[in-house]
């Protein structure tokens, strides 16, 4: 079944869950002690216009494997805490330097880069307060638990998205080949995505067989959604992206466009969505937001 | 008893699990992908030569409860993890732009600032990891894990050290009053100090009176080692401590030789542990290091 064929409303399916998510991280947030200035910057951050896009696919995961999705939130909330204190970090002048984010000036430039480091520690430090705590969890899924908080670590850790982001800063400047670059990728965004759905599948009771296919889709997804993101960058319009668009070719990064041309790297991204969507081929309908999910990634603007 | 009357070696005590520690680090290491830049940076930093107070104290707290050494280890080494994580942060430029750190350079000096960041960043990664580590746990502990974990991420984060991070670089060049002065060093310095000994007791099944008890001594020792680091930078010898001195006055912070006096600051040091010390009395001789530790703070050097 192609998700374009099937009657699954994409866009209300997006915003619906987007919703969702930020009305968990707002609750999440007014629960906090709201006059400090370091929460001022968390939410400052956090709370602006992401896609949402790893809280949503850890819930898609978790409703393919028939999970609840209760059991699933404040892991996908955790999930954008992380990916947002990433965002904070890479943005810093030490790192790439970007003025604007998700339409905003990025964290240093609206507080200060003292502000905006410890902004990332705290998010960073949530997530695992988040993934952790009683309040969210049964007794009984302790060990489940447990078992995603290791994963998501390790997703996000020195072998997973910061030597992604390490490994993007050393190569600045320099002529990558196409597997260096799809490794550094697998790495920067790869990891945590894949991480986002596997979390989301373990929550929902997924069995090994269904955690092993999505784990492909999730690859997948992943190295789909950077190709695009290198695309949006020459031809995107930085109004809708909320960012600065041709940065990579004034950095002179390494990109797809740059190593494989414009064109093929759309054909390269459509054939790598196809691949994942052929992947979850095993699951019934429950799997049409994955499926919803992985043509998102070609269409979207931003 | 007085701890200094007691036959209790603290010498030997303090170096034989400073010893335990760094071997327990060097293992992790060794599993690690040691060609990587990141892994580098962050051995860099960790294996420096520090005092190890926070793992120290947390297995000090175990053997009080009288737990078993190897149940609180993997907390310990995370510990130290999130206390380096934290060092590496607070010396960087846009921070507290310190030079020298436990007698080496610091990191963003050694590395540059991004590799500083983002090892910090895979540190306090790297620490949940431990936390969580299949390897690490029993089953049947889950849930015991999983409350360390938060006690930890909580104090560590937004409205632990950080928050006192936050607060530092805020109120530098203004004068503070005493009690935000000790607001301020119990959420840096103390709320990580009183995770290490819940933790370590914790993991040692304490009972909630002991717990209660040791949170008590936690909160004197915090504040006396702040009190003493104050002190130190006033009249130490920046040789024996791996760092420089009269950077608080350069810097007109607020500190307790400052507010109260030298030698005010000194007696009231003493008096803290000596309350510190008071709360511990309804432990045996398996709470001398605990003991022991309270007596270090009041005379290092370092």
């Amino acid at each position: 079944m192609d998700y374009q064929e099937s009657n699954f409303d994409l866009t209300a399916y997006l915003n619906n869950k987007k919703e969702l998510i930020n009305s968990e991280l707002d609750k999440i947030f007014r629960k906090l002690a709201s006059y400090s200035h370091i929460v001022k910057a968390m939410k400052y951050s956090l709370m602006a216009d992401g896609k949402r896009i790893r809280p949503i696919l850890c819930l898609a995961a978790n409703k393919a494997v028939s999970g609840n999705l209760e059991s699933a939130l404040p892991a996908a909330c955790a999930l954008e805490m992380i990916h947002t204190y990433s965002l904070i970090h890479d943005d810093l002048p030490a790192m790439d330097d970007d003025k604007l984010r998700r339409g905003k000036p990025t964290c240093h430039v609206a507080f200060d880069e003292a502000t905006a480091i410890l902004a990332g520690d705290a998010l960073l430090t949530l997530a695992f307060q988040n993934l952790s705590s009683p309040l969210n969890i049964k007794e009984s899924q302790a060990l489940l638990w447990l078992n995603v908080i290791h994963i998501i670590s390790i997703a996000a850790g020195y072998k997973g998205m910061i030597d992604g982001q390490m490994k993007d800063i050393i190569s600045e400047g320099k002529s990558l080949s196409l597997d260096d670059l799809k490794n550094m990728h697998a790495l920067k965004t790869g990891a945590l995505i894949e991480a986002s759905i596997v979390s989301g599948a373990i929550l929902g009771n997924g069995s090994q067989e269904q955690i092993k296919q999505l784990k492909i889709y999730a690859k997948n997804i992943g190295l789909a959604f950077q190709v695009t993101d290198d695309i949006l960058n020459v031809e995107g319009n930085p109004v809708v992206m909320g960012k600065a668009v041709g940065t990579d070719k004034n950095r002179k990064k390494s990109t797809y466009p740059l190593i494989m041309g414009l064109k093929e790297s759309k054909i390269f991204a459509t054939n790598i969505v196809n691949n994942a969507l052929k992947t979850i081929e095993i699951f019934d309908n429950k799997a049409d937001p994955l499926r919803a999910v992985a043509g998102y990634i070609l269409k979207r603007k931003k």
